[in-house]
């Protein structure tokens, strides 16, 4: 199976655990077996590798999310990177064009294109290897996934189904109704859009040829600042009338706001949290390392994290993006290809973050016009370039850069450092880059 | 005049604001006339000053907080350090006795005890010299101020005077009643017991030594720990025949749990706080430096700091205590005579604290056993001393120092520090303190 997975942009809808670089399928909130947490990112890969473990998985996505890719799935996840957001047409067709032209996968072959953060169980990816097994017919020219209703949503489109078989031509497609239309909708056997669809790599390939002048994946990347934004479903579904639905029964939940995601939660608590027994109803999740107390509260969320504290009612929940677009806080913690880090002390002429490598990890080499570093290293083993001369360190050494030196750090065991940056102007921005030579 | 001021012990009733060492009467929230904030002590202190600027003031506590004390008021206040607790009848009697023998007040003058954290306007500290001029005139041994109840509060005892006149001679004491017993009491005349009293010093001295066998105040403090646990009210008040009460009819409330605390507070926050206007009747109090975002919250009080984040209905606020009992929380702030120091990073093996000295202050000349220390200077100027060797520090010097090197720091200017401690135990009780030879 060839699956594309849509990686959506940055978001707050789930703030403080996602911002302007952290998009929330990201955070680690689905308990594993072993105890652990895994991000939805994390356990959709899991999921498809465990149904068909030969999976070509290809994640589209915009480049601020590749370091977060890698970090949480490793180096083998193919990656078609979109140098800037032009909506789900362009993506889908710049990530087929990597398949073909990058990957290698064959015109004929179907691919299967799936949003990164539905919480599914593994029937739904038995049903994704279907999908793709159905376009690989030809019967169609895309076929869809529908799936079957459990309540009147105004929140998805309706795919109203020609028959009521388990495949079926597409008769129409709805727009998102009021309650009362989606009522009458799924009396008549209609389905949701799950967003799902299935086509040959040929079919896109051409579509793409058809709208957009480009030669290959190379070149279409190149122009893809000058593309329209437009949506796969505007540009192409609506205008295809070869368009088969297969059915979908299974669970499937749209982890999109507070409300949705903590009922999808296996416990009420992440993280450190005491709730008194008046409490009802009430979700906490907790990235810092200090307890959240409770006392007294009917349907609240407390979510907590480096960036910021919720504190919502469970409805009003969905409604935080224009309240948190009031706040310009600055990040507060991000996973890096490397590692990650956490602003830990921010003052005037000051900032210090602790940073976390990954074995056998290394920053890139670097500079600073404006601020001066030192680094203090914690735990753990590596090595530290500064101005082109190597030393190793581990816990306890200190190495002081001042503005203008490049230096780098890479990691042989997991390395922590408390780096301390001064100067008047700290920006992430005054940051030069060098090739190191080897 | 001269007053004693109870400063009580620590509690958990303000968690997380305050704790183990940082006790209500610290925390800064109440806003001055410049828009800057004082605690409990600093308004009292400012209050008692504005009254009586040649007030002798002093501050019968325990040697924790001796170090606060001296940050928020400075040098000058008198402080009668209580060796461990011993309730409020041993306090009392050593600050007495610290008063005559060390700051020689004569056995003539009148003394006025207070709590520490009444939240009062001016006219309290008027009534409270009328008092301390009372117990001067001698007509009876124990003058008390009585507060006119404004409901029959179950939270404070009463005082029935034998007259309602604004000095009486009080007739009978009343423990704690329930609500209905509380309006009966009103009926009748009854007062609320503010726990203030005043004496000549030397009726308190000859209680102290028929109770206790002991010289000096030097004496009585060497042999405080041998002291038995008892009340003022138990071992004198009770007993006393000759006692006058003094009416008090101006705003008195006593700031005991986070639902009287906030009620007191100018504006329903302090720190950074987003409320959309769904909100009712909800405070924040956010120490931290990112925001807390509120959505659709009903009598709901929220408070952060470094120690952890309160989110409780106000009517169950008043029983935190429990609760945080559970909780076991290393300290993550404290102020010391010198300034003070938050935590910011705890790992295995490193913790990192941020020093923040106040201008002319030093630590003590020290050293650790089972730690290194590396300071990294983030802004001011200062001196520091290891081993011995003297050398003056700016923001961006690094001073790293093995276990068992001494060392101190001092500051010229503001100075503040990134402290990183390294070592498998690390513990505030591994300090070893030096003579610094000058």
């Amino acid at each position: 199976m060839n699956i594309v997975l849509l990686s959506g942009g940055s978001g707050k809808r789930l703030w403080p655990l996602s911002n302007d670089i952290r998009s929330k399928q990201f955070i680690k909130i689905f308990r594993k077996e072993d105890g652990s947490y895994e991000s939805m990112v994390q356990r959709v890969y899991r999921q498809i590798k465990a149904v068909d473990a030969d999976a070509t998985v290809t994640i589209a996505t915009s480049k601020t999310q590749v370091s977060a890719i890698h970090n949480q799935l490793g180096e083998e996840v193919g990656i078609s990177v979109e140098p800037c957001r032009r909506d789900t047409f362009p993506a889908i067709a710049l990530a087929t064009a990597y398949l073909h032209d990058v990957q290698g996968v064959s015109s004929d072959e179907a691919v299967v294109v799936c949003p990164v953060d539905p919480y599914v169980e593994d029937d739904y990816f038995q049903a994704l290897k279907s999908l793709g097994e159905q376009a690989a017919k030809g019967e169609a020219n895309l076929v869809l996934m529908g799936i079957e209703p459990t309540y009147p949503s105004e929140k998805y489109g309706y795919i109203i189904p020609a028959a009521k078989s388990q495949t079926s031509r597409v008769e129409t497609f709805k727009e998102k109704p009021d309650v009362k239309t989606a009522k009458k909708y799924i009396a008549q056997g209609a389905l949701w859009n799950g967003g799902v669809f299935a086509y040959k790599l040929k079919y896109v390939l051409e579509k793409a040829h058809e709208l957009i002048d480009f030669t290959d994946y190379a070149d279409l990347f190149d122009k893809y600042e000058t593309l329209t934004k437009i949506s796969f479903d505007y540009a192409v579904v609506e205008k295809e009338p070869e368009i088969q639905v297969m059915r979908f029964a299974g669970e499937w939940k749209d982890l999109g706001t507070w409300n949705t995601l903590t009922e999808a939660m296996d416990e009420p608590t992440i993280g450190e949290a005491v709730l008194n027994d008046t409490c009802e109803n009430v979700s906490v999740i907790n990235e810092l390392n200090v307890p959240v107390v409770c006392m007294g509260l009917t349907d609240v969320i407390v979510s907590a994290s480096p960036e910021g504290i919720l504190v919502s009612d469970r409805e009003q929940s969905s409604y935080i993006k224009p309240i948190v677009d009031q706040i310009t806080q600055q990040i507060m913690f991000a996973e890096k290809s490397w590692g990650s880090f956490r602003v830990i002390d921010v003052d005037e002429g000051s900032l210090t973050i602790k940073v976390t490598l990954n074995p056998g990890h290394s920053m890139n080499y670097h500079s600073h016009l404006r601020r001066d570093e030192i680094w203090n290293v914690t735990s753990g083993e590596g090595t530290v370039i500064v101005d082109g001369m190597e030393q190793p360190v581990r816990a306890g050494d200190v190495v002081t850069m001042q503005a203008g030196c490049r230096h780098t750090v890479s990691a042989v065991t997991e390395l922590k450092l408390i780096e301390v940056q001064l100067g008047e102007e700290i920006s992430v921005h005054d940051k030069q880059k060098f090739d190191l030579e080897s």
